[in-house]
């Protein structure tokens, strides 16, 4: 399996309109403020499901209710569409229970 | 500590709207339906975070996107008001995800 | 694709020493005895992850430290090595927790 | 309830074998490497539950089969014995799936 082409972190932020490029690498960021402990976890359990089935993983750190997430493709050095893919699922999930 | 007050499975299905009465046993239960496993697992670790934190464990079975629950508190020999209270954190958290 | 072949729930547990028939269907069971409600769902997401990877999910309830699993594959209409598969899979990740 | 007593990250250290005090900070860390990330989310899911349980949380960020955690009291502003139960916990889960 050839890699997946880059499309870089600009392109592909200007399509996800809640994401940043990362500073010193070709990557994509989201920060995730939940209400509590439990819907972080919970929607970090729903991605787990949907990264692992996609084969591709973010990396991803958590503090309560806090999770911030980056996303680039390994193989390929840098952004792909299998970071859109996943941004765009993680878009969904958060979508239902972000803190307002 | 004593068990906690029973109240029974009706009165509290008068105040839980989508829970009924379990047959043959004092208990209440919801059968609910997510997108796919992948919410349906994420909605499962929330709510496991928040039985763990109460104490007050469900009985639940899953296959794929549905997960059926049954509450009731063992040392009690039935529905008491921690069974209401993990009853509307459940309606809380499937809010986000049911299937339309 | 075509249903992968049945192998029937007889010959699978040949195969698999910790797993017994169901009864009244093609399908075969395991019940798991964790130390506490924290390991069974530590367990349960494990396996969640490897099952959704396989697109071969579990029928499975929980109760406390208990975790009781039924496999059959559903278009296929019984057992398959599919099922024998994921039930491997489920022992290797038991091992690492079960009461003693 | 007052913030527990702070212990520090060097006594602290010296009963847990496996973790190290932070840098610029009064925490301790460790860093695991699991066989895949199916058995480090699963990890993960067992924490979540235990660290929900106690009520203090571990700031911890995941790379497919890997994840490093810090501990530290934030009431406190450094390292309590909460942190060392929290640490133990870990200890005891990782034992079971850590990469040889």
């Amino acid at each position: 399996m050839t890699a997946p082409a880059l499309i870089g972190a600009g392109p592909a932020c200007e399509r996800l309109t809640e994401w940043r490029p990362a500073e010193g690498r070709d990557a994509i960021v989201r920060d995730l403020k939940f209400r509590n402990f439990a819907e972080a976890f919970g929607f970090m359990a729903e991605i787990a499901l949907v990264a692992e089935k996609m084969d591709h993983h973010p990396e991803w750190s958590n503090v309560y209710n806090r999770v911030d997430i980056l996303l680039a493709t390994h193989e390929s050095g840098g952004v792909t569409e299998r970071d859109v893919r996943l941004a765009e699922a993680i878009d969904r999930a958060a979508a239902k229970g972000l803190r307002p």
